[in-house]
């Protein structure tokens, strides 16, 4: 497929994964410009979903960037935020998709966060048992994490992102502007996973970030583009070796088993994904001190970048009695559990993660060492 | 994978897809036999989803005969009918997936038919993006077509199949034993299904039904045994050209774009699928011989065997004024249009077919032709 030449000052990571590779494109103004999506297929309709923070901001400009490709361009927004990932909004596409007659060659493109990502892929996935998408994150988490690699998802009550399709974009567009419109919340939510690079594949990378922290929360375009760029090389390097999430691309899940049971424990929004993370990664490492693999500098230089980040390090209560119970139960419905055993991602020695189990006893001493008393 | 070793009197029929490759095993007694489940991994946890007919005949047996390779064997009712094929329905096998904390190597079994098959199939398809499913056919209908092939879907209330995946079973079991307690109305039904197969591929196996209707009808087992085999190798052999129906695997719809406005619009479960197909076969061989592709003579042999097995060969009115308008509108939203133009597939001459438009006009005219006055 023909894809655009950049601009200078933008950048270009492949995915590679044989017919189902794609480009990450990386750089300032990219959203709006229509030769961002040259190479694109032509269609009769495409559908943006977005949100209804981030659409009045950027839908119109998207529309008219991609209007070249397509008789009909419509928008759909959905409310924000992770409690809305849910069935009844994903309906929502379906029926936009229906109600226009929109057929199978028909192209979709998220453009949000990683909510939006995950359910617009989705929804790409199964619409007539799939149409081609693509990925425009508009948040930091999305793109250096969400939007790259695949996979897509909805939640159930019972479980975060239980439900869903591992389904590659077409191409995903990753416009640092629209960084300058996040809420600090977001952005360190985003910090968050670019953090979770370095314990997991390259301490280079975090040396880097400790001693960026600062610029990449004053949004200076650098320091945010490298941050963007080096992430996103390391995920696609990770799902190139493991699309389907048999082995490696575990380790990408560094802090989220404790921290989907903090999301679903505290219920979905309260705590922003990112956030639980960042708290997650910091009970993760404790995990790994406590099995000898990792020291207690190793921990506390990770919870105080977590801290310089403006994310939490100190894991929420879940339960006024049998807090580390409650965590446990949660975590058993992790999708890395097998018959039952929770699978942690854990820190094996700096720069390297590897996915294992742990007696729960020693689970609930970390739980209770690293949340609120 | 090892297979198992077949008894005498069951045959085998490979649907060749690299290494999404599966058997389809074709036999009596089959279901209940625990050597029919050699080689299908272990796992802690395995379900069945069934329907609320089918379980009480088939669940127990099933239950007993797969035990040797779960710790625990769950089993889930649904209840029958098209109308039932929703989300509201598929939640439920997520709903009791999550409750009994089931894992990524969960094995589910879809114990009925084409309903059951295409739920529980969605259903693996999605659950944790993925785990493994048997397909356990029990009607006529489900182990000609629907089982095979990995076609997946659900129904929205704007048209049929319209989210769904692509996801191969990793064994299909027909027993054809099972037929022997199938509906007469349900067993007609599948006899469209096996009807199709002659003018879109093999009129010489046409030949061969026409010859032995009153034997299938009767349920005699080696015509039955016939007509399944046959059945499943031309959809073999096709899918496993196409498996993602971007080209000649569309021929397998013969007869169901105007079967699909059939369900649609009387609403899903009053006529039965392959009673539509039944029906939309003839009008889609009236259309073929308005085009001058087909003579008169081809359309009444159809019509005649149609009539014969059992099913429907006149239209029924989908609206008391405008009835053809009301047809087209709901073809229309099938997934073979583009850019809003109707597909057909058409047969261009005896045991081959073609997806051709064809003007609204003489579609209408097919129609008026085609239905009750």
């Amino acid at each position: 497929m023909h894809t655009p030449s950049l601009m200078s000052g933008s950048s270009q990571v492949e995915i590679k994964l044989g017919d189902r590779s794609y480009p990450i494109l990386i750089g300032e103004a990219l959203l709006g410009d229509p030769s961002t999506y040259a190479g694109l297929p032509r269609a009769a309709q495409a559908l943006i979903v977005s949100n209804t923070t981030v659409e009045p901001l950027y839908g119109a400009s998207l529309q008219s960037a991609i209007k070249p490709h397509f008789s009909a361009v419509h928008r759909l927004s959905l409310p924000d935020g992770e409690e809305h990932k849910n069935w009844e909004q994903l309906n929502r596409v379906f029926d936009a998709l229906l109600e226009n007659a929109c057929d199978r060659k028909t192209v979709l493109f998220a453009l949000g966060g990683g909510v939006v990502g995950d359910m617009t892929g989705f929804a790409a996935a199964c619409y007539m048992r799939g149409v081609p998408f693509v990925q425009v994150p508009t948040t930091l988490l999305a793109q250096v994490d969400s939007s790259v690699g695949g996979k897509t998802a909805i939640n159930h009550p019972l479980g975060k992102n239980m439900i869903g399709a591992f389904y590659q974009p077409l191409r995903v567009v990753c416009d640092l502007g629209s960084l300058k419109t996040l809420p600090p919340r977001e952005l360190s939510a985003g910090l968050a996973e670019v953090i979770k690079y370095g314990p997991i594949y390259d301490m280079g990378f975090l040396d880097w970030i400790e001693s960026h922290i600062e610029d990449l929360l004053a949004r200076d375009p650098q320091a945010l583009a490298h941050a963007v760029q080096r992430s996103c090389q390391i995920k696609a390097e990770v799902v190139g070796q493991d699309e389907r999430d048999t082995g490696l691309r575990a380790i990408l899940n560094f802090g989220h088993t404790f921290g989907h049971a903090i999301e679903a424990g505290l219920g979905y929004g309260q705590w922003l994904h990112g956030e639980a993370v960042g708290c997650g990664m910091v009970m993760a490492a404790t995990l790994s001190e406590r099995l000898g693999w990792v020291d207690a500098d190793f921990v506390a230089r990770l919870r105080r970048l977590v801290d310089r980040a403006g994310l939490p390090s100190v894991g929420p209560r879940l339960s006024s009695v049998g807090n580390a119970a409650r965590y446990l139960e949660l975590m058993r419905v992790d999708k890395k559990s097998e018959a039952g055993e929770i699978k942690f991602v854990l820190i094996k020695r700096p720069g390297q993660a590897e996915v294992h189990g742990a007696p729960d006893a020693l689970v609930s001493e970390v739980i209770d060492a690293c949340c609120k008393a």
